[in-house]
């Protein structure tokens, strides 16, 4: 039978989310841990691979099983396994064909910044820090000019394997707390880098390094090396897919609570 | 020449603040920072100490020193040479009679709890949990009889070295964010283990084990043995002392904005 399970979790102690010989991957530990709870090899497709240092708030995967168990053993089982820093938060038994990467319709991605002269401490590796005050109007201008369906190509790294660099970015929010800056991207799909890449654009507009304007050029010339540089991965978040309504699977974790 | 300062740090990484010879702790490392920018030995004395695991939004120290440096320059030299998990947030330069423990007149403690069926894993460390649900109104009903100046020996660690178990306990707020659950206490001073303790209390009393007048009868006992288990340190934060208006020394830094 298909499963799929919701995962969270942080990503500074792994090498990302994608398995590797070394073994020091999100997607090695969970796999590790369905196969010593269901007892047999299990392998997983996840919605978004993430890079070192990301963190997952609602991570979704499937895989195929020929154990039986209640859902919620999927989860307590499961966790009895995994590391501290990483936890399924709730499993589901969808159609056999469901897939987590190809049936997602969208991906939400939230990062997670400090402004503040003196840099993080207590939420050290859980948000990017810039120490130059960001005014919020240019980064909603310069964001407007983002949104739509793009050739993406001036923020994508060079070593993306997206088949086309054509995405369709839905929705871009900034707001404040105290402190802390929350930005929220959804789009059908992202490119390598492209929420990073993002960050560094918006930033620059936010300093008032650029105007909002040259967020367009940037997009326009479809070229990287234009574009500001890749910010940091501490501050980012897969917050996670977004499926057809009827497949009823969480969009929520507990931990959604847990950010500014 | 006296200087102040306020230091935050995630306590995961140290065995509490005292120093101790191994070194581990934060005092040895903020004193270790502090000596290397000042190029002299220098020791701090700190408002409250807190236990391993435990973490400090607005720890408050103060120590002696021959260099003249501008304020700031006591910020940035010195986390240049802190770990990422600590970093000193501001400085001060009170009266050369200032102590940063003496002179405190109030100390506040948070408490940070997840409720869920599911242990955290992104915020690992950083929160308490307990699986069964809470209830709020038995909680502020508890928290109530423990409200003024009491002997507070039920809710004091055996190794406890204060001179007196009487201390006044002047608020305990009880608020939530979705499965987040935030516990603020303010007392002119605290036992050893004392929040930890009187979180085992209203926990109790939250999922219905105790009634709220036990949480009474457990203090007017002044006796170790009938109360609950000391909680859990991972999601207690030393929010900070409070000293008397005139000597303006900061009371927030901005990571009281990152926790719910």
């Amino acid at each position: 039978m298909r499963v799929a399970l919701g995962v969270a979790y942080r990503g500074g102690a792994y090498f990302g989310w994608q398995s590797q010989p070394g073994g020091q991957t999100v997607q090695d530990h969970l796999e590790q841990a369905l196969s010593r709870f269901a007892d047999e090899p299990i392998r997983t497709l996840c919605a978004g691979r993430t890079d070192a240092g990301v963190h997952g708030l609602n991570q979704v995967v499937h895989f195929d099983t020929s154990r039986e168990r209640e859902p919620f053993s999927w989860v307590r089982g499961v966790n009895r396994y995994l590391p501290a820093d990483i936890a399924v938060q709730w499993s589901a038994f969808p159609p056999a064909d469901f897939h987590a990467r190809n049936h997602a319709r969208a991906r939400r991605y939230a990062y997670l910044l400090l402004e503040s002269p003196i840099r993080p401490a207590l939420e050290a590796g859980a948000v990017g820090w810039v120490f130059r005050p960001l005014d919020l109007e240019p980064m909603q201008a310069g964001a407007a000019r983002l949104i739509g369906e793009h050739d993406f190509s001036s923020f994508r790294a060079a070593e993306c394997q997206a088949a086309s660099p054509v995405k369709t970015l839905r929705t871009v929010e900034i707001a404040r707390r105290g402190a802390y800056w929350r930005f929220e991207f959804e789009a059908n799909a992202f490119l390598h880098h492209m929420v990073r890449n993002l960050m560094g654009g918006l930033l620059a507009v936010g300093q008032g390094i650029r105007d909002p304007e040259w967020l367009g050029e940037v997009l326009a010339a479809r070229d990287r090396s234009v574009a500001a540089p890749t910010f940091a991965p501490d501050g980012l978040y897969f917050v996670g897919p977004r499926y057809d309504a009827e497949l009823a699977l969480p969009e929520r974790t507990p931990a959604m609570d847990w950010l500014p």
